[in-house]
């Protein structure tokens, strides 16, 4: 099957479209790109790195083999886990974003190669799985959907496909995943079969399938799989795991907070999102919004990362939240980077963009490092010195190239290769900033369509200057996020003079007749701060965490002399200093700092003592961003810092 | 196979005989016996209501039926773990115990016929299993030893035969762990298969059965499997789990640490310590003194639990000692008290018996209910509210009556029934006193009998009283343990009017000709600890715990109005009273104390604040004895209370 790939761009927007109840639209594909800057570099990282390492690892996994088997081409016996197809849809689906960037022969060559065989794969009635086709030689077709992420995969083909398609106006993978789909509609639901996949995500891929195509089978599918959800029938498999692990404890619109497997449950709940979206269900929204103010209330690392046990890679109790086991999965704060852009799309709140920015600097980008070539799976936000290193996915073990349970890598390279859909949305009265990137963005507003140039050397620099070089000839509101974090944000309209009041955790909204040439220039002071946890978090009481600006920091051993050891060090009051260090880490704003050692040397229990006995020797800090940790070899590293007594 | 129970008490020692280089050695069974107070109400409800329930759990739980089956005499699937045959082992050594302490008919005839049931279900060859037998139909035997607790459940066999053989002289059951164990020494070993279990258990055992029978080919057998660890054998099979689960990644003798499952790691290290002292080997011993220096210095809870992680219910890195995920596990907890006690023999340390003291008040007993018929396996630290409690083992449950996976009641039921055993030794020089209940110790000193009585309201009141009732005509020496926890202990040698200087942690050694009627009273004061962590453990900076003598003691939401929330607790300076409430949970002695509230209704992170605002309302506390908690229900607790701000 050959084709010719066509670099068409679709007017489709990414994520939702159609009988939407959205409050803001996303923008079509490309018409916000990153194009300087802080993401640019990242992007070009993954674009130039990752992705053709993906490919070697793709191959080198068996994947790829894997599907050459299923379509009868290839020797040999299934490799890797069950769902490693997903692997290469995750990576079909980056390479559709780079496509839509910037389009390429060498990718087109790649993805026009893969979506062959994945193609070639696919069995006459729709069905596709390698596990299934080569492992079990077809017999185990839907036999284990406890376990075996036959929908899951099938999800991951669907969101490719559908990529792939808006990017490249390419319909192969398209044809493939609608074939799976009907199948799958044919297949499951009212009066067929009741099973629902262990592992949610198909639950959004059908939605945006159903955007896609127009077919409603589609929508009907996913709010089958969504409502069906809490009954019991996606932990009917021998495996002994709670069906919280499932997220099929509680339906989800009795839900009252997140549980279980964090990848599981926020791909379900991106999915129910997605579901209220389209069918206009507030009562759904309504359980959303409460399960998504549970989690950022008691279940959210400062990182914005989520899942804070190992045991089930799982949601923790409220205010459960270890630094050292913290377990943070990569794959889980894209998850929830996922649900929260589609509640702010829904709601257009301020919270799920704030979210979003504190997600994607520290709990997304950690999970690679700054060349681009390893990952982590787990981001921690404590490593002591002397960890056992016994488990691939523990971060004593520092980055690796790739795991044997290889979702978090491929899942990395879509969502930075996408990153520039999440910058700003359009709603009927105008255009929304959400994310602050040197970056050209281009939306239709009710009279017209505007286009901004975005200037900012964020996130090491507050300002922003937005440029207007294109506007039609009526008011309009440019709506500006000012962050949360940010309490002295200061806005300024070039012309009029006027410094706008700006309240954190809230859009300000400019509204004028905008002209080419017209400018605002944002400030948003990132003094650096030092941030305390709820009194319940046990884990870090007594501690603070260095913010500045949206970056979460950390110290790290390989800033500090041996004598001045990460585990046992007390923050002194004083100054917290802000040093741009081009030399170090690519560059960064580090920040300076003065502590105290501590007593290494202790029983570990004793009579508490009405003082520390001897101060410590003092010692200068040097903190910085979390995402940058761990690209000088494993080392101890700590985010949350103990404070020394008083005065 | 009809024998007469004879209840003849062998002068066999219950843990160590033959050539062992040990310092101290272990009195016959039955030679000290608690007679009355706080143990003696826990022997009694163990007796009493255990032990019976534990029979009836065998039942229910399908433990009895397949050793029927196995017997070729019962119908049916086989039921429950791989490794159900060791509950049923494990409940025969706890009555075999207690017909040493005192002989019961009702309780001959249930051994009797559980052990003709066991003998029955054995193959002609010695082969022994019930899952083997019924579920593979013998066709899997060793076929799995990474996870098939076959050698395991041989040891538990072997356990129970021996006790049972000193209890009552009846050699049933000893006759056929001789048989299993004779095909253990054809199968195993150098020249012949080199697996090794992945549960370690078997190693002590075989020691055990060397003791008893002289039979040196179990002692080179338990060589093998102890000094073969560490080269792979035990994690061959195809379970991912790494090496350190199953205390295969290091050798015995070059660990320095103690790591992965907590309750294979430390049996085997009691395994270890049986070995070295049986060979005098001083390069074995002193690596497991390394190791368990390592567990006591970083690795050991406050209340001597052990293992900080529910993922692999293993030993977590240096410090990491989280008080809400504490694994804990009653069986670690017992484990540990088997390797201390194995250690305090070979070398008469006192440390040893202070962990044996602090762990059996803190880690074992809290594993069983007052009343004798609900368990605890997982003994966390610290319930919040609203814990979710989906999986049994999760203490949000509060106490259950047996568990899928029952390892962990019937091993209390024998560590309660042979406590006895614990409380004092012999050396060539005298006796040792090592724990403290009213009791009888009837002990060989070099020159003749010493019988002593001991009378105290020990835990709860720290005066002892040791009277002479016999003793030969010659000096010796009485050593009595000086807890680590006690700063003011004084003794009082009667007649003499001396009091001696006693230093917490060592032993008092009063050497004299005692006669009948001579009486020593040691005095150890219980005030009411603070007790902080080393600083490096993260999870309780800025709380202490509360200890009073060998207690440790923690807040449970029931002693408190819903209005004063456990979770919301902060101590305030000040007086820590003991009060003695007999109408409390049977009897104890609680600590009142003052708090205050803290609000509940706080942002998950906020700046760092320079003072706490409002004090919060002032509250009275009550804490209870952590062995104590959970009998009124699930509930809120801590042990770990956080500290109010200074002033």
């Amino acid at each position: 099957m050959k084709q010719t790939l066509r670099h068409q761009r679709t007017a489709a927007p990414v994520a939702l479209t159609g009988k939407a109840a959205t409050t803001l639209r996303p923008l079509p594909l490309s018409a916000a790109r990153v194009v300087d800057g802080f993401w640019a570099e990242r992007q070009q990282v993954n674009r130039t790195a990752a992705i053709p390492a993906g490919l070697r690892q793709l191959r080198d996994s068996g994947a790829l083999r894997n599907l050459r088997r299923a379509a009868g081409r290839g020797e040999g016996q299934y490799e890797g886990p069950v769902f490693i197809d997903s692997d290469v849809y995750k990576w079909l689906e980056a390479i559709a974003w780079e496509q839509a960037r910037e389009p390429s022969q060498a990718l087109a060559a790649d993805q026009a190669k893969i979506t062959a065989l994945v193609a070639e794969a696919q069995q006459p009635d729709g069905y596709l799985n390698s596990f299934v086709q080569v492992a079990t030689r077809g017999t185990a077709r839907f036999a284990d959907l406890t376990s075996g992420h036959e929908l899951y995969c099938a999800g991951h083909l669907m969101q490719a496909a559908v990529a792939q398609y808006r990017a490249t106006g390419y319909r192969e993978l398209l044809d493939t995943a609608i074939r799976f789909a009907d199948l799958l509609v044919a297949t499951f639901g009212p009066g067929k079969r009741p099973e629902l996949d262990g592992h949610p995500l198909v639950e959004m891929a059908l939605v945006e399938l159903y955007r896609e195509t127009g077919d409603s089978r589609y929508l009907e599918l996913a709010r089958h799989f969504v409502e069906s959800r809490g009954d019991g029938w996606a932990a009917t498999g021998p495996d002994p795991r709670p069906r919280s692990y499932y997220s099929d404890r509680v339906p989800v619109r009795q839900a009252v907070t997140v549980e279980g497997h964090a990848v599981r449950a926020l791909y379900l709940a991106a999915g129910a999102a997605d579901l209220a979206a389209e069918t206009g269900d507030e009562e759904l929204l309504a359980a959303l919004e409460r399960q998504w103010h549970a989690m950022v209330t008691a279940k959210t690392y400062i990182t914005g990362g989520v899942g804070a046990r190992w045991e089930g890679e799982a949601f923790g109790d409220p205010y459960e939240l270890p630094a050292d086991r913290a377990y943070c999965e990569t794959c889980a704060a894209i998850a929830s980077v996922q649900w929260s852009w589609r509640m702010l799309l829904r709601t257009g709140d301020a919270r799920y963009a704030d979210l979003i920015e504190r997600t994607l600097y520290n709990a997304v980008l950690p999970g690679i490092s700054l060349d681009g070539n390893a990952y982590f799976y787990v981001n921690a936000l404590q490593v002591r010195s002397g960890q056992a290193d016994d488990d691939v996915r523990n971060p004593a073990n520092g980055r690796v190239g790739w795991f044997g349970v290889a979702c978090c890598p491929p899942n990395i390279m879509r969502t930075i290769a996408s990153l520039g859909s999440l910058l700003a949305t359009t709603a009927d009265d105008g255009v929304q900033i959400h994310q602050y990137a040197t970056s050209v963005i281009t939306a239709e507003v009710a009279s017209g369509t505007a286009r901004l140039a975005v200037a900012t050397d964020y996130p090491w620099d507050g300002r922003i200057e937005i440029t207007v070089q294109a506007a039609p000839d009526e008011d309009w509101t440019l709506a500006l996020r000012i962050p949360e974090w940010c309490a002295d944000a200061k806005a300024l309209v070039a012309g009029t003079g006027a410094a706008e009041a700006c309240q954190p955790g809230t859009y300000l909204r400019l509204r004028q007749r905008w002209t080419a040439g017209d400018s605002v220039v944002l400030d948003l002071p990132m003094p650096v701060r030092q941030t305390e946890a709820h009194k319940r978090v046990d884990a870090v009481r007594g501690c603070v965490a260095i913010e500045r600006g949206p970056l979460v920091y950390c110290l790290e051993q390989a800033d500090h002399p041996a004598g001045v050891l990460i585990d046992d060090i007390q923050l002194v009051d004083g100054d917290c200093t802000p040093v741009w260090r081009p030399d170090l880490l690519s560059g960064i704003t580090a920040v300076q700092m003065t502590g105290r050692t501590t007593p290494g040397a202790m029983p570990l229990y004793q009579p508490r003592t009405a003082d520390d006995g001897q101060p410590g020797r003092l010692a200068r800090l040097t903190a910085i961003p979390y995402f940058a940790w761990a690209n000088r070899g494993p080392a101890p590293m700590r985010v949350w810092i103990p404070l020394g007594p008083p005065g």
